[in-house]
């Protein structure tokens, strides 16, 4: 009856026990909540979707997905991304619901993993939504609900790096010419990959001039103020409004208090298409990968036959765990242990201890090979045994 | 740009906007408060699970799998239900803790659907499995956290209806001798199909008086008083342990207090394989289908190497909520509108609001098209306009 497989899990996935899993809640729960605060509306969406259309218009790369067909040959995906789907869902069942729309979600994505070292390929987001607000306004909230969240949660040293993927757009054209040699320096960037940049900029037929300008994007990180030296770098038009973008975020971060975890990085990318504005990352200091992403997409939308701007962002549940090291939450439970004899005297404490809040295991003994091994994990435990009664053993 | 399913779900699958959305988790945390005072922990599995162990230990049909191929070649499932993951989990990272042990899920499962006119194809489960205790007790604790569950939500009129597979195992091989014939038996029963099952019946090469006995197993349902009947319809040895097993069910029950609602139902089979001894069902008068079922399942640890009994019961989330047609739940949310001279003021006040619990959306004017739609859904609104403030128009 053994089988090669028999207690494995696919690659990439996971069990959660249960003190894990009350520990998750406990951070979902004070997320969920801060969110609904701030006046989004959680949905769901299903988990398999048709390829051709939010497979398709995902940010997530074709060979992360996982596929199938199905009964009728169409081909599914497990949603990569709930952004997509929210996006289908704003521009058919609610586009006649006022806007902007604040959406909201918590949910797992999955993303097929090559190899056994690599990152989980099912996990749980929790993100928003803001749906047909154009305004730099939109950006500010996503960021200040965001470090909203990390502190709700007790995350203790956070930072929110900035960048506008309208700003690299710009220069890359302006010095390079061609859509197709943007995307290359936008690929090392997207894969944080800075000595490969810094290669092939060498390596490009450039002017020594356009070059340094090039490999002075990787400094426009740190400080905000160090939007005066990206204006430097900058010649023509391309990418000035992206810069004034930031300016005006900045002013309005300061509005909201929540400028000291927040820093200017030029060189974030996050997506390799999907982003057209301003685009942001969260770190925690223990943390190697962001704990939650996010920026403005305004193109999606098309891909659904709409004209909306939107912007949004998501955080990884399971990497803010990490950085808030949270505890294993362990249940207190009351245990009763009776004997057929006693049965309705049981029944009777443990309805009564489960109206005062308890949780309370009724154990008929005649089901329990081994009394110690049962009650070990008891806070309390109550005996209905024979003729006399004992209590809290 | 046009796509053919540009706003289409794959058959059976569905959204779930923010009004069912709110209604579907206030009743799901009313049951997961419940079982959690019976002392169940709460865990999760991955979505997907490899084919030969959790998809071929499932209950479920080969034909009303999800299967995928991973990038290694392995099948992949999406689990069709969480008794068996439960079960791998159970039979490895817990099985040196203590027994019994009490699980419990709340969670999607994916069960494919032929046409359209189907069932959904995702759908949430909530259930308990109690893992490693043989008494009846075990079964009674089932069917009396399944009442008080559907009493804490409210479901008015409901039924559990209560049979036993070692009784159908046994008359069935008993009169017509094989398993293979009992299965066919069987397999009416499991369709509901009692038409089929009576025609069937009817042409077996069995003597009058054997006929007669499996027909007259269809009239085995009703009062629990109809086992006197059943212990009739019995000759051999065949069934009997079963017929005891429920007296003994029943006299517990009634310590329990649950019987009102408890009918006896010997043709119940719930899934082809599977359950070894009690199994349920529950049913709301408005609902055609079960909203939940369980059973004793003895032999699925055998699939894991282990010996172990158990039993468990899930409800299905959606049909639950038709049986309590549950009101859809609109938020109530404070708008607070600005423009930009008087954004610090704003946050100031949204910060206090919400400080108080309340549900705000600060929306700065500029990102507003139509100013009416936006703040149609609001319950108050307050305005941060210009140089004089309005509030609560």
């Amino acid at each position: 009856m053994t089988k090669p497989f028999m207690f494995e899990k696919p690659l990439g996935m996971r069990d959660t026990l249960p003190s894990l899993y009350e520990a998750k809640k406990s951070v979902r729960n004070k997320m969920i909540r801060e969110i609904g605060q701030w006046g989004y509306q959680f949905m769901e969406t299903p988990t398999l979707e048709y390829y051709e259309t939010v497979g398709e218009a995902s940010a997530i790369l074709d060979q992360q997905l996982f596929k199938l067909l199905d009964q009728q040959g169409h081909t599914l995906v497990l949603r990569p991304d709930m952004t997509a789907p929210i996006a289908r869902v704003a521009a058919s069942r609610l586009k006649n619901d006022g806007y902007p729309q604040r959406l909201a979600y918590s949910t797992n994505v999955f993303r097929a993993q090559q190899n056994e070292a690599g990152r989980p390929a099912e996990f749980e987001q929790i993100g928003t939504e803001c749906i047909g607000d154009r305004s730099i306004s939109a950006d500010a909230e996503m960021i200040a609900l965001m470090v909203s969240l990390l502190q709700k949660v007790n995350v203790k040293t956070y930072t929110i790096a900035i960048g506008h993927i309208g700003f690299l757009h710009g220069i890359f054209l302006e010095i390079v010419g061609t859509e197709e040699r943007a995307a290359t320096l936008r690929r090392f960037l997207y894969e944080k990959n800075y000595v490969g940049y810094r290669e092939h900029v060498k390596q490009l037929p450039l002017s020594s001039i356009d070059k340094r300008r090039l490999l002075h994007l990787l400094k426009l990180r740190g400080d905000f103020s160090n939007i005066q030296q990206a204006k430097e770098v900058l010649e023509g038009e391309a990418g000035k409004n992206a810069l004034e973008d930031l300016d005006q975020l900045w002013t309005m971060l300061k509005a909201y208090g929540v400028t000291d975890a927040v820093k200017l990085d030029l060189t974030i990318v996050s997506h390799m298409s999907y982003y057209t504005g301003i685009v942001f990352e969260s770190y925690a200091d223990n943390v190697g990968f962001p704990i939650g992403n996010g920026g403005r997409y305004d193109k999606l939308f098309e891909k659904f036959d709409r004209e909306q701007s939107a912007t949004g962002f998501g955080i990884n549940l399971d990497r803010l765990l990490e950085a808030i090291e949270v505890k294993k939450l362990e249940p207190v439970i009351h245990g009763i242990l009776f004997s057929q004899e006693r049965r309705m005297e049981a029944i009777a404490f443990a309805n009564q201890k489960r109206k005062d809040g308890e949780k309370v295991i009724l154990q008929d003994i005649a089901g329990v090979e081994n009394v110690d091994a049962c009650t070990a994990s008891f806070a309390e435990v109550t005996f209905f045994l024979g003729k006399t009664r004992k209590e809290s053993e």
